[in-house]
């Protein structure tokens, strides 16, 4: 089958992460190089960029500017959390994308982001099938929550991982140093899933290293247990390091971010906004445990600490992008592009190819089994799993001392089709 | 006049720094090449290890682990926050430093602090003198808060700044992805000085970038400028990411942080124990500016994040180090160790002596000159001042992906005095 000719559209959704620019600048030199593909155009805030007809080109920024991109955090393109509905619930959203897409002849669809993304790759690829339009959709997946089924693991999460064991065993190694018990709660990424949580368990070497307490998403919640283990680490220790998951619930299901604030904020997807479970757990902490307790709230800080990304992270996520041009040319499409961890002792990982449908709206939580049958650390096995994926250092370029990271000009093609609004 | 001969002993104080041990393994280091000292002692958590003779011998400790120390964060003795009453007013701990002293022949004493330590460096020197002990007295300065007199900045600071400006352009990327409006509060460390927060500033090279809004202690705050400020942020560039110290206080001299919480715990030092402030402003964007509001609080990430600690303070901290050995054994005693910076365009900095009563208990804010006059910003003079201090990368030892920090043994040396059990 010969490859269409035509351009190619990239676009970034959902939260961002220290490699989702690494994943696009694969997507946009392979483009250049493939000889298939005329023009590569971004759209601006993913699926809303494309419905608006905000798009721009790559081929007219700075190549210098594209190959900071493999080094430079957050998406550069911009994101969105527009959910698109079902074909029959919203055709009209679907037949103005492939509007778009024909007004400028976009023939290959990358779209590079986590679960909601991989659906929306999924639709737009069945509705051009159904419209007979000629299109190749190629999801790129990324996410630092790991959470994508199907593939070994999931690009941005390595990086992620790395940056929060090297900084649990630093704030470990800040929290240890007085002669009185001190309990530092460290709140991180995980709605359903715990994984970033679970890796900050890299950071302890001896028993009496940071994190001692680990709570995932994946195990009931209990504040009795929590007290009694916090208990029990200060008595051997004289000090605690614990490290849970933004989503961790009680048994009755319960968010223990809402415990104090019931009126929580929901998002566009209609998850609830998390973020206040470590005020909960450090006035439970001051109330009956220790009257010396530090909360440090992660946030952005994890997914965006490029200038100590993973080496490994950072070349697979480019890896992917690459793969993605590949294997669009060579036809196919409504798939995403995973990775498969070869087998035996030495780390190796390539490329697969998954049905887009298998993945979308899909996720990957923690074995229970490399959970520890007490619910309050992790077992070796996810250790050995996630290790290969903090190896290396990138080297970033400075500027006066602090990382220089690309900037795009992202100046807007002219629009060819009636104005669209969507928020 | 000829240099004593005996042994030293190392002891820090307060909170810890990314580059704190670097000036403990300079002084090591120094004490070993010097001829002059004999043994190396250490005491486990400041001037409480002192006085419960909970002491440790250097020269007994790897020198593999005692290198490793110069990028480790954190305090590897152990700190403190004992705060030693006057002479007159508790004659009885100072009498037990000196028999402590005596009892191991200590003739040089490496205090390695902020404004406390440096006091208490300053009353032992004192009493020595009072008593007639030969003892050699000399603070070495660390604090991240950059608020030591005298010196042109403080070992500790650049290291800090570094990890700030970096995270902070970071998360200023990650804050900018989206199609709607967006508020980022970051919680940054400093009590009464905002050195840490201005220098987020470095961050931002464009007009756009990161941070938008920076609020200093040095500047009453207002609720209604805040609101006011943000709305002109948002505006202009549909996201803002704001930058504040911990001690902001409004015009009626209340803590920001206070005002949700009155019942705020007291630290032993007296300080209202803070770190509520960004729920405050959380609760108040939520309410008057925007539903999408994240808070980041850097806690003591800030302070530890030693993977990225600025060469150039590093180089400087273990320079200050070594230098307080010079000047012991040249005979200076109730000194600190000083940095003062040579005019001209490039930046070199060299040590100097500066009285320790001098420097005990005094505080340096910012200038008034260097904040914007709005009150919400800094102006260039502190941005000259700051970026010459976070120049260079260390290169720090990685095992398995994460840094490799030293662990000492601290094996305690016996007693020779009776038990004290200081708290």
């Amino acid at each position: 089958m010969a490859a269409l000719k035509g351009n190619c559209l990239i676009a970034q959704s959902g939260g961002p992460t220290a490699v989702i620019n690494a994943s696009a600048c694969g997507v946009i030199q392979e483009a250049f190089k493939s000889g298939e593909i005329d023009k590569v155009f971004g759209a601006l805030h993913g699926v809303v960029g494309i419905l608006n007809e905000n798009l721009f080109i790559f081929n007219d920024e700075s190549p210098e500017e594209i190959e900071l991109m493999k080094f430079t955090p957050a998406s550069a393109l911009g994101s969105c959390r527009y959910k698109l509905k079902s074909i029959e619930a919203n055709e009209k959203d679907y037949k103005r994308i492939i509007d778009v897409f024909e007004a400028h002849n976009i023939r290959y669809f990358f779209y590079i982001g986590g679960n909601d993304s991989m659906d929306t790759a999924s639709k737009v690829n069945q509705y051009a099938e159904r419209v007979g339009y000629q299109l190749k959709s190629i999801g790129v997946p990324k996410t630092v929550d790991n959470d994508l089924p199907i593939t070994d693991h999931t690009p941005g999460f390595g990086s992620a991982a790395k940056f929060i064991a090297t900084s649990i065993k630093e704030v470990g190694l800040d929290a240890r140093v007085y002669n009185y018990p001190t309990v530092t709660i460290c709140e991180l990424m995980g709605r359903n899933a715990g994984w970033i949580t679970a890796s900050s368990a890299l950071a302890k070497k001896y028993e009496d290293d940071a994190p001692h307490l680990i709570y995932l998403p994946e195990v009931p919640f209990s504040f009795e247990k929590f007290g009694n283990d916090v208990k029990s680490v200060l008595d051997k220790y004289n000090y605690a390091v614990i490290a849970f998951s933004e989503g961790i619930k009680t048994k009755e299901g319960r968010y223990v971010s809402e415990i104090e604030d019931p009126n929580a904020v929901k998002d566009a997807f209609g998850h609830v906004q998390l973020g206040g479970a470590s005020e909960v757990l450090e006035r439970y902490v001051l109330e009956n445990i220790c009257k010396k307790v530090r909360t440090v709230n992660y946030s952005t800080i994890q997914r965006s600490a490029a200038h100590w990304a993973s080496l490994t992270d950072n070349e697979e996520s480019f890896m992917c992008g690459r793969a993605a041009v590949e294997y669009a040319i060579e036809g196919h499409t409504g798939k995403m592009v995973g990775m498969s961890r070869s087998k035996g002792e030495e780390y190796k990982c390539e490329t697969q190819l998954i049905d887009l449908e298998d993945v979308a709206n899909q996720e990957k939580k923690i074995p229970i089994e490399w959970i520890s049958k007490s619910g309050d650390f992790v077992e070796q096995p996810i250790l050995d799993y996630i290790r290969p994926l903090i190896t290396g250092e990138v080297k970033i370029r400075t500027e006066n001392g602090l990382p220089r990271y690309a900037r795009l000009q992202k100046k807007l093609v002219e629009k060819k089709l009636e104005k669209w609004d969507v928020k």
